[in-house]
């Protein structure tokens, strides 16, 4: 049943033909206009219709006036048409042999209207009697790099291993977009919305097996049939390492829910419950999630909690050691004897061999910094080596660009593995025009070079903390 | 016997004249030369002379070989010689009549060598003999533009109402820089390192009576007496607002400290305890710091909790509704009658009238826009507006742009007080070169308006919170 259920959904990923009903013909720019763009910018290579009643040209694309006077056949619609001819839609699908509908349209359950939530359920009972499929309605679809589907033409080309279910679309693309900027690449995203067919716990058992996915990613604002969902959170958890963001976790977020999936969001305590019980990451934020991930998928399992923080700025290494220490980890004095083979080639005015080590030489001394890196990652007393850099602690953004520069370009031929202990990078971001293309390169340098980069010292602390106690309780339970 | 104390340090603040003793007169740029950038940048209009042993020229301005040498009066040193010969330059200043001498030089008591200790000892003994302050070792000195004194050439030149004490110099430049983008300026700003002489409570204590500081913000490793310290703190929280960060909190940020400035931490419990008896905002980073004080600078006092969230966004606002609630605020559904007056001119599809709003029509229609927040800022369920954009949530950065541009247009010319509730705006700033420089005008437009302007709404939530416990429990002291 369960394989069954999953063939069923494999084909929504590997569509042979796809018609976007209900693209604006408009001369002006429209959101409809997001999925065509999305199609051919990430070089969708099958049959691709365009279907708006006005017929004429989209972008040297013909556009047909009804889905019947398309030629070949139609595997997959993305209905971007009205709420109130949704219903009219599926049949005109059934007719010409489609196999599912992501219905983008809003205006369904979600306004809590007695009317619209009848609505969504003729689109869904029509579907069911005509042997449809539906994604949505209220939602943005799927991206899945690999068969060249995508709602964003700023989404990655390339695939990656992290599969993502997301009730909203807006959610969806933060996610894939701030995640791509770290490197983070993605097998399957499907952003569900009111799930009036296909729901959360079809996508999950989906993803549970697929293949090409390592790690799954949720956002969840309310799901439709707990006792299943449970069942295939357990199976989920036992092939890969799920990460969960609960939305509506509040009064005022579960209302919020409410009118946007019309989901029931389900209480608090239910929810850490099950992540508990199950060995399920529990974020509070999509950033947090990107660092969770991050962290998986760049960082080397630790094998301890000792961190060795490496970069410049007395009073930053006082907060930076607090960030990590009030979050779990530690930082531990640098004993006598190694300090003493670092002196051997190091001044002492500027570089304070302390931890964390405020390296001055950084910004003029390349060889020393690789001679320090190496022989502090040789050290048994820690776990994890941190390279930072703190941009606006500096007098100017001169000062900064060479310090980043500098230190960077020491870094930048640095991969993983390139010392004996694992290695991570927090890069503060600056909105400063002045120095905010340097440390934007330094984050791009380090992640060409699959180092997982941190934006701060909290947000790295916070990451690595969630995934060591993730990897002592699953390593208690096997 | 304070009065005469705060009188002492007021010249601190208004030299006639200063030299820079040490400045390199290499031709490559160093350390030293920020002070002579700074100084020049913020337009010091009093004598300033620069001192070298090896004479010549920096930037057309003539370098004395030594002090001695100095034409006029020299009221103040700022100190950039080697710690070695500190002690000499002390007995050279009594020479000349200095009446301060600042000095950045660091390896002192902070290298944890007895040799260094003592050098510091001797130099805080020699000052004492002679009648002359010191501020420092190891440290940024004083910013003060009132009186055209700086440490950086990019600090403002404007004065504001917050005066700072910072134990770090690095600390200190990053609050002022971040801080600055926010629209909060200075009055005093103080980095004074290893603290030989000067120490917090004499600066404390004067800026507690200084008429030009209205909040006075301190970053802080350890104190030298702490019956005078609680002393100081509980004039100056009579007096003014005071933010304390209290770096060293854990062991290993303890350790970090008494590296960096030879302080001794002291407990976290007590300094809890201290914060919580006299009303000190106590935060735990120098971002969190700066939101903090744009709520006290740029935010209303509110009179209650109940926020309205104005944006766009269905997942955000789950999101955004969690972030609020988890963090003491409410997000209150707004009523029927209120929803109906909007309607009468907003389009049911894309505008939903929950809370928070997710509104499209901020896209394309300003005057609707500027309508609706009137209505909804007039409804006496809320207690505050916030205006949101959330960039990274956009299938392209040209929508966010777009969306920046748009609300943006739309509330820039709208001042505090224009609407009836105060207005706070939540603009995540993105580090995508494609859409950071709409955004980063949409910041800089909000705070040319002197509106709260926040990068997230876990911040924001945040610092809201902790300013109005400050208040509430300020209010039943009085």
């Amino acid at each position: 049943m369960k394989n069954s259920r999953q063939d069923d959904l494999d084909f929504l990923f590997h569509p042979n033909s796809v018609a976007l009903v209900g693209i604006t013909t408009a001369q002006t720019w429209h959101w409809t206009l997001t999925f065509l763009e999305g199609l051919l910018e990430i070089g969708f290579d099958r049959p691709l219709y365009l279907v708006n009643p006005k017929g004429g040209e989209i972008k040297g694309h013909k556009v047909y006036t009804s889905l019947r006077d398309v030629p070949g056949n139609v595997d997959y619609v993305i209905g971007l048409v009205n709420a109130q001819i949704a219903p009219r839609l599926v049949e005109e699908c059934a007719d010409k042999g489609v196999k599912a509908i992501h219905f983008c349209t809003a205006g369904f359950s979600e306004t809590g209207e007695e009317e619209r939530i009848k609505l969504e359920n003729e689109l869904a009972e029509i579907a069911r009697k005509k042997g449809i499929r539906i994604l949505g309605p209220n939602c943005m679809g799927i991206y899945c790099p690999q068969s060249r589907l995508s709602y964003s033409p700023e989404f990655p080309k390339e695939s990656g291993p992290v599969g993502v279910i997301s009730q909203s679309g807006g959610n969806s693309i933060f996610l894939v977009r701030q995640a791509a900027l770290r490197g983070i690449r993605f097998s399957k995203v499907i952003s569900y919305g009111n799930a009036c067919d296909i729901n959360e716990s079809d996508l999950l058992e989906y993803l549970a097996k697929d293949a090409d996915t390592k790690i799954i990613a949720l956002y969840i604002e309310g799901i439709k049939d707990g006792k299943r969902f449970r069942r295939a959170m357990e199976e989920a958890t036992k092939e890969k390492t799920v990460i969960l963001l609960k939305g509506g976790a509040t009064e005022g977020g579960a209302r919020a829910a409410a009118g946007h999936t019309a989901a029931l969001a389900g209480s608090k305590a239910t929810w850490d419950a099950l992540c508990k019980q199950l060995g399920i990451i529990k974020v509070s934020s999509i950033e947090e999630m990107i660092d969770v991930l991050v962290t998986l998928l760049f960082l080397p399992l630790l094998r301890g909690r000792n961190a060795l923080l490496f970069g410049a700025g007395g009073g930053a290494s006082v907060l930076i050691a607090d960030e990590f220490e009030s979050r779990g980890l530690k930082i531990p004095p640098i004993p006598p004897h190694i300090v003493a083979q670092i002196r051997e080639f190091t001044p002492v005015a500027g570089n304070i061999l302390r931890n964390p080590v405020d390296y001055s030489q950084a910004m003029t001394n390349t060889e020393g910094v690789i001679k320090t890196f190496d022989i502090l990652s040789r050290w048994e007393g820690i776990d994890l080596l941190v390279i930072f850099v703190r941009t606006g602690q500096f007098t100017t953004s001169r000062i900064s660009d060479t310090w980043v520069r500098n230190l960077l370009m020491t870094s930048f031929p640095v991969k993983q593995g390139f010392f004996p202990k694992p290695l991570a990078m927090v890069l503060e971001p600056s909105i400063m025009p002045e120095e905010a293309a340097a440390i934007l390169a330094a984050i791009r340098g380090a992640i060409a070079s699959e180092l997982p980069v941190y934006f701060s010292f909290a947000t790295a602390a916070n990451a690595i903390d969630l995934v060591l106690t993730h990897a002592e309780k699953h390593s208690q339970k096997s």
